[in-house]
Parts: C-alpha cells; structure tokens; sequence
C-alpha cells in the first residue's frame, strides 16, 4: 500500500514543481504577472488553476492520512502566487514523505470515510480508496493542471508529466 | 498486480463510455456533429480528442499485454466518428476483460520495453511500470478527454470522472 501510494505522488509532485518554473519562465518571457496562471480555467464552472493544484495537494496529503488512520493535516487555502502554490506543493511532498511506511502498508482493509460536499459520505475499504478514488483524483487534478499550463502557452510535453529517472 | 490494473482501467474506460453518451447529447441539443469532437484540441500543438482516447485505449491494453508477456493488440487508429471511438473503448474493455488474472499476477519483476518514438526504448520492472509509467499515462489520456468536453460544454462533473458505483 505504501509503495503503490507514495512513490507515486512523490514523483507527480516533483513533476509539478517543475511545471511552475517552466510557468514562470513563460511568463517573464511574455512579460505577465505570473499571477494570472491562478485564475485560468479551461471552461467558466470549471474550478481554476490554483484550486486545481490545491485538490491535487488534498487528495495526496489525504490518502496519506486517511490510510494510515489520522486525521488529514488542513492547509489554508490561502495561495495567491505561483511562489505560494509552489510552498504548498512542497509541503504536501514533506507531508507525504513524514508518514512511515509502517503506518500504511497493511491498510487493505482500512475503513475510509470521505466526506462530501453535496452527499452522503463515502465508504472505501483502504485498497479500493487507493486504487480507484485517491489515484484518479490525484491525477485529474495534475492533469487539469497540466492541461491550463499548456493551454496558456507554456512549453511543456509528455515527458514532463511522465516525469521518471 | 491483476487488482492493480485491469478494475482500474475498466473503471475509467467504463466511465468515458458515459461520457461519449452526454457528448452525443450535447451535439444534437447544439446541433453540430459529433465528428467535431475528434479535432478538438486545448492547444495546436497538443493531440485531438481522437488521439487522447486512442492513446488511453493503447496504455491500457499494452499494460495488460505487457504484464501478462504477450504483444500488445495493434487497432487500426482509424476511427473516424464517434461511434467507432466507442467501439474502440468497448474492443478495449474486452481485450483488458480477457487477460486471466493470474497471468499477471506475479509480474512485479517482469522485465518491461518501452518503445519510444524519439529515443531509446525504456527499461522497467512490471512494478513500477505499472505504478509510474503505464496508470500516469492512461489518467493523464482520460483526463485530457474530459477536459476535451468540458472545455466543448458537454455536461460532465468530477461524479462522471471518478466513476465509482
């Protein structure tokens, strides 16, 4: 359970953090506030950029968490720069890497409860929350973030996301 | 390593079933074809939505082939509606449905080629594969999908991603 969790957040994060230099880059090439990548959205009710990052943020610190039986840390929400965003993307790696192993591997058949906004709570066994709730979401959200950075212009390709050694 | 690929890949190709139906509806409340969604694209130098589900469909069934030790199947990369991008789903939903459990079980240390069009092959072990190169790369597929007909104004939410029953 830890080797199929973390490693794979770690790798997507780090890939990110590279996706906002090569944001910034972009920027001072176009001469913009770097600020405006927070706002963008590819469709009107879409959530934009910043939040994008955010959610991908949550949803690894919170597999994390809840996998390994504590309460997910809660982060502000607060970002209003790309240098903020990047902080935030650090800290979830910190977080991430602070949990033992030990704390998740043998989670299988952790109870999770995820609460929603609009619904009832879900129910998840640990590996079924891992595999088809925690990933997809992890990576949705880093795909949408991908995503508004190539839309906006700035040079990135696959071998950015599939960011491996 | 069976429970590790094939749900989740028959999840996400279940789910984008669903969303060719609300695309479908879409383009007849609009009134335009639904070929037009093949060329979408949110930038010129990304590939069309009919390359993403392709591609989607091709991380998939090469994971399952490559897992298990076999060729993966080679489709045509002809379709030219919507329709045959359905058909495509479904071909790869039967394909990922058809690989017995246990010929992938206990692949965790199968030697995995990549090849690459741009350079060397890649090297992996079925592990970390699956992990960091092959369920990415299919997230990232099906993402930029949905981001397709989001950006389109089809109707789809996060519900109609993460696809859980």
């Amino acid at each position: 359970m830890h080797s199929a969790s973390a490693p794979v957040f770690l790798q997507q994060l780090g890939a990110m953090l590279a996706w906002m230099d090569k944001a910034e880059a972009h920027a001072q090439a176009r001469k913009f506030d770097t600020a405006v990548y927070l706002g963008l959205r590819l469709a009107p009710d879409m959530l934009p950029f910043v939040s994008q990052i955010r959610i991908a943020s949550d949803a690894a610190k919170s597999c994390m968490a809840r996998l390994s039986g504590v309460e997910p840390p809660k982060f502000e929400d607060n970002e209003a720069t790309l240098d903020e965003l990047r902080q935030r993307i650090r800290k979830t790696v910190d977080y991430v890497k602070s949990v033992p192993a030990d704390a998740i591997d043998g989670s299988e058949e952790r109870d999770i409860t995820i609460p929603m906004r609009t619904r009832d709570p879900l129910h998840f066994k640990g590996e079924f929350y891992l595999k088809h709730w925690a990933l997809p979401n992890f990576f949705f959200h880093c795909t949408t973030t991908y995503a508004l950075l190539r839309h906006a212009g700035v040079e990135l390709g696959k071998v950015d996301f599939l960011h491996v050694d």
